[in-house]
């Protein structure tokens, strides 16, 4: 019996006889166990011996697991062996990645995939399409779907509503139409894709294709490794089409407040200009991390002449040709505002208020992703949902550990990229810890630039840079706080954006968003996100401190592969399955 | 050495050595080597050694095959040896499958799969999407698209035009698009998938799902098996969007003529009411085999008092309910819109005029595509391509003889419900040598009923069925010749379309029309497909009488799979490359 079967035994006869010290025992002193939904019905990482018996101490009676196998053959390799498992637990089936040192668990991955009696018509169960033999109360699949446009919202109630319409609402409406939860998603632009498509034209993704598929449909293999923004809109808009999602365009969501009696929201919505109510179950906000712009108080606002707007507003270049442009801020947005206005012919300042990490895209892709994410990964056999598991196997405590040598080899390879950029004044960083722009990202959500040419243009000098703070705004320039003057006929605020309750006070009120306080982050004690350590990103797809509260988001591989464990549990309370919730993280910060 | 390496090598070193004899001598007296583009810039088939030493003279020189090697480890079963391979030619990149017997080949399929210098960029070539760096010309995705939009077909003429907008074309314009050769499609109705979604609404596919993939792109997992006609509409009008095919929907063509000096057809459009002409190299008749309603002339059609048309203008069931409604027809079409008729109410009857093959539609996904189109074909490892390779190596002349067991088999399996069709006067075929729907759809493209339930109907007397020819109509109703009278409110002709080159006829000439001859049929001497034998389906996707004419279509499964080499020769003709037609089609029917 290989280390893996045999562990594997012992863990899954422990379980079984409900012998939660021998269970925590075939741990490491320092090991992780991280469950998603399975055990907890939470997204909960419990560390050691000690965290791990007493979550199950709480959970086992009630999550019952059984049937612990590997999927495949496991592999060694620097003394650890990684192993593919999968297992069963009374309301459901999950899978996951076990990692042994020595014979004892150094990481566990446990993940529900779906719940018993509700698995997804899929493959081997998909709908037939056609109901075979003569029914004289036929009802044509046109007609089922105009049927539902015309009760739902109106004579029937969805169960659940989500707020935003961007590509984390359409991933997640897709898996909770598979599961057979009515839902509608609210956005307020006409169609899918609008809040790309309204973005400055030069957008594309930051990211590469193979971490950005939605699910159950893969970008096909002719799609280009950086989408541009409108066709990564055209995709999201054919995707809730053939999806057949209850996609409101068009829909602003005016206020919500919940009924704790009921168990239901009520909720405002104002479609194409009709007031309506309605009154879901559950209420997901999916507004996005960049969607509550971050603008700045600046004196002297009131009285500058030019244009000036966020980011979020900029209409791309086209009409700032030979205009003095000056751009508050150094991350993303800002560095490619910067390049599109330089390359439109317009004079661009930069006005750097922090340090900024900057990684060049090429480099990212291959020294950052390339194993997980990539044509070479695929060819591997990592297929993109393989990887999101890897991905997801990585303790958040000790992910920083693997990123640090990473950037080290990225800076290493670009060493004369950083020299010329710091030798045109350019205050960088890369992370409180050197862990880089993926830690930044998870920890703040802000500070970097993936670069795609905009450095080198700050490099150059052709997009001129100033540091320091802005002190005030005249008629026509941005002042500096040591006085330099920047004169301006646009300002553009890339000052980024708030934190996602900001949407939970206006949409709800101040009192549900303090309650469920601030959202993202992981408590590193980092800058801009400060302790304790929460284990888990703060309030993502996971139960809130507002019971039938969620927030959905992040990234296209976030969206994605969150999605499924938000999807399950909406689905698993609308069954009226017992979710016992483990572990509810609490609030130490309000925003 | 294997029998297959070993075969591989002689035939390798024969072909460079340009010993047509001893390349031909590696085949069996009966053999058949099928191929699609990459030996003959044609499809052909030519069988035993001596047509094969006949082909390798005339072709060799020019194609230079080499680098014959297999691409995994050959399967052998009942004493042939199947073997994938893969292969170069002077211009571009072939696979294949080969079939062994006694160390000898029995079948040989080769098909260029790419063209050297002009590779799909696809997977590791796909493009990048955001040109990086900074770029002051720098023009955005969607801008390429607006200007393309605005100049091709204006300023700037396409290489190719498809008449037709269905699936055929949309795949076709698909495959063109990633070849980089500007192409419009010009369809009459407004938006893609139409032609399915105005089709009667009971209307569902009858291929399953595993058979019916577009190129690129496949149906997700939960796609139903059956799709009902607008969800393919939807499916067709999404695909072509981000497919991003230049499909001009409202747009009817006028008339074609073919400038045989300059190489270009003049096409007289109306888009959207305004008069165009196009002046493409290349012209693609994609109507389909169902778009020339094939309308009987039957006396007294104009004295009926009733509703009548063909069935492909039957609006369906619902202002039908309990009227007096006659189907002439029994395939297809007609069982469907007779169930559908009853399910709504109507009073049906069905006009049998000739005998008709019914296979029940699970029975046929079982024992006639199970094997290759499935998700237990999926499991077992063959994949749509994989599959869509297997069914073409397959020599159309003995074809039948793998068809007729498998309807031997359906025929047992169905006795029951056999009996029961013929106890209700049912006239059942089983095609003129028992070879079943397969053979009867490559033969003649009619004849046929996949059952999905109006069998049943037809078995208990809920339609009625009357057999014989139709004599006239009166006012009121359908007389046949043995007198019968059969009051009418509704009468549908369910009466089949009209050959493919009908429309060369209507939109180019009827000398053009005859100059090509008949479309579709393998010259089999059996009922509707005449022979002489033409080894290949008559004109579609390879070179016709015509200089630049071409046709397309077929089923979802033809369709994908023909446009590969459909595509590869029109790209390969823009490109100037050299395209020896060996074995140009003869024709000996008019239509």
């Amino acid at each position: 019996m290989s280390d893996v079967d045999q562990w594997l035994s012992d863990f899954g006869s422990a379980l079984s006889a409900r012998d939660t010290a021998a269970a925590a025992a075939l741990f490491h002193d320092e090991s992780f166990w991280r469950d998603l939904v399975a055990f907890t019905w939470n997204l909960k990482t419990v560390e050691g011996p000690g965290e791990i018996e007493a979550m199950l101490d709480t959970q086992l009676e009630h999550i019952q697991p059984s049937g612990w196998h590997v999927t495949e053959p496991p592999d060694t390799a620097d003394g650890v062996t990684t192993a593919w498992i999968a297992f069963e637990t009374a309301a459901g089936r999950g899978n996951g990645l076990l990692r042994l040192r020595d014979g004892k668990a150094w990481t566990l991955l446990t993940a529900l995939y779906e719940l018993k009696g509700h698995e997804e018509p899929r493959g081997t169960h998909r709908p037939k399409g056609v109901e075979h033999g003569a029914n004289p109360d036929r009802v044509t699949w046109l007609e089922q779907r105009m049927q539902e446009a015309e009760t739902l919202g109106y004579s029937e109630q969805p169960e659940v509503v989500i707020v935003g319409g961007g590509q984390g609402a359409i991933g997640l409406g897709a898996r909770l139409r598979q599961l057979g939860v009515p839902t509608i998603i609210c956005e307020r632009n006409e169609r899918p894709g609008d809040s790309w498509r309204k973005r400055y034209k030069s957008l594309c993704l930051h990211d590469p294709v193979w971490y950005d598929h939605l699910p159950y449909i893969k970008f096909p293999d002719n799609w280009p490794i950086f989408s541009p923004k409108d066709k990564i809109g055209d995709w999201l808009e054919m995707y809730t089409r053939v999806m057949e999602l209850n996609y409101w365009g068009s829909t602003t969501v005016r206020n919500a407040s919940f009924d704790e009696d009921e168990g239901r929201w009520t909720v405002q919505v104002e479609r194409h200009g009709q007031a309506l109510t309605l009154r879901p179950r559950q209420l997901v906000l999916a507004t996005g991390m960049s969607s509550q712009p971050n603008m700045p108080e600046i004196e002297g606002m009131d009285v500058f002449k030019g244009d000036q707007h966020h980011s979020s507003k900029h209409p791309g270049p086209d009409q700032y040709a030979g205009k003095k442009c000056v751009v508050i801020g150094s991350n993303n947005s800002a560095h490619d505002i910067c390049a599109a206005l330089w390359e439109n012919g317009a004079d661009v300042t930069m006005v750097q208020r922090s340090s900024t990490h900057i990684v060049r895209s090429d480099t990212l892709m291959e020294i950052g992703l390339g194993d997980l994410y990539s044509e070479k990964a695929l060819a591997n056999g990592i297929t993109t949902e393989k990887a999101d598991m890897i991905f997801a196997s990585i303790p958040y405590r000790i992910m920083h550990e693997f990123q640090i040598p990473l950037y080290d080899q990225m800076r290493e390879r670009d060493k004369d990229f950083y020299d010329r950029l710091e030798a045109a004044g350019f205050d960088l960083d890369w992370g409180d810890d050197g862990s880089g722009l993926f830690m930044k990202y998870l920890r703040r959500g802000s500070g970097y630039y993936i670069d795609v040419g905009a450095s080198e243009l700050v490099a150059n000098g052709d997009i001129k840079l100033v540091r320091g703070k802005v002190a005030r705004l005249t008629e026509h320039a941005v002042v500096m706080e040591d006085g330099t003057q920047l004169p301006a006929d646009l300002v553009v605020y890339a000052t980024g954006y708030k934190s996602m309750n900001g949407w939970a006070a206006e949409l709800i009120s101040p009192e549900v968003a303090d309650k469920v306080g601030k959202v993202w982050g992981l408590g590193s004690d980092t800058t801009k996100d400060p302790g304790p350590w929460e284990g888990e990103q703060r309030n993502m797809w996971k139960p809130t401190q507002q019971p039938n509260l969620w927030f959905h988001g992040g990234n296209l591989h976030q969206s994605r592969h969150y999605s499924l464990y938000l999807a399950l549990q909406l689905k698993a309370r609308m069954e009226e399955i017992e979710t016992p919730v483990y572990g509810l993280q609490e609030v130490h910060h309000l925003a």
